[in-house]
């Protein structure tokens, strides 16, 4: 059977991607400290990130990248979502959008796929609205404010979530290329 | 002489620091595409640059790069500022300090020199605080909201502003160290 490392410092990341992969392929989990560039385009830091992974690795291998467009703010946070919610957190970005009428944003993940014919990028996008105020425990980041289909991210119990999710889509993007073209 | 070019997209920048180093070494200019990482340290992202540069150009040459750092934000937009003010723009910085009793932040250049003997950084800072709303014609970026000693940046002719900028203390700590080591 092939395998598949997954490059991430989030191990629940790499389970994931071996339940979705059951039967298909095994799945490997190697945490190293990728560098991540300043762009706009999450494909393009996957991109980069697999790159670099490949050079190091040279075996079959995935990373993702993750971000939170806001329409109102040309896309703000995006791929800069952590870096915001570690600074002026959900109340800054609550507090930007107070008073704005549009209030739509999207999730957006990318996964890279590197092995020794290049890199394959796959994309997954949920589109919500930004509430007003935090809702939910479950979920991080950006989950309580983000509100898919009448519920919070937040408020969508884990295993609902990760099968609706941005990253599920990707994944599911991928795994279907996968399946055609590398199995 | 002795050669330094500056690699920028700025040809103002190559021409200040030409006029920084009459005297001491010739000054060329060229403009290359490099990597911009994702890091909260101004210097590493500088660092990260030359390095680049100095793999294709082979040559003695500089690079630099500018945070804006506000301390009520934990640093926010920091390595950043460039892309916050494209999005939610000065307009939005200033919302989200509104009521906040702590303005205070600070401009940092980093310069990264590489040659064949390795890479050196050198920082320069400004302290300030941000003004309630813009003044001054003027600069650019956030000078209009950044004000030292009484005047905003952009209230600063720039011939004065070109000598007591983040970027000119970056600069002359730069020239000391190249006048002591390298001319």
């Amino acid at each position: 059977m092939k395998e598949i490392t997954v490059v991430t410092g989030n191990e629940d990341k790499a389970k994931e991607v071996a339940a979705f992969f059951e039967g298909i392929c095994a799945v490997e989990h190697v945490n190293l400290d990728l560098t991540e560039i300043q762009d706009d385009d999450i494909g393009k830091i996957a991109h980069f990130k697999a790159h670099e992974a490949y050079e190091l690795l040279k075996k079959p291998l995935i990373v993702d990248d993750t971000g939170f467009f806001i329409n109102a703010f040309k896309g703000f946070p995006g791929a800069y979502a952590s870096y915001v919610l570690d600074t002026i957190g959900i109340s800054g970005i609550l507090s930007l959008l107070a008073g704005l009428p549009d209030r739509s944003g999207t999730f957006v993940t990318a996964i890279a796929y590197a092995d020794s014919e290049g890199i394959q990028v796959f994309e997954g996008e949920v589109k919500g609205k930004i509430t007003k105020i935090p809702r939910g425990d479950n979920g991080f980041g950006y989950d309580p404010i983000f509100e898919y289909e009448g519920r919070t991210f937040a408020e969508i119990p884990l295993k609902e979530k990760s099968m609706i999710s941005h990253r599920a889509r990707a994944l599911a993007e991928f795994k279907k290329w996968f399946i055609e073209n590398r199995a």
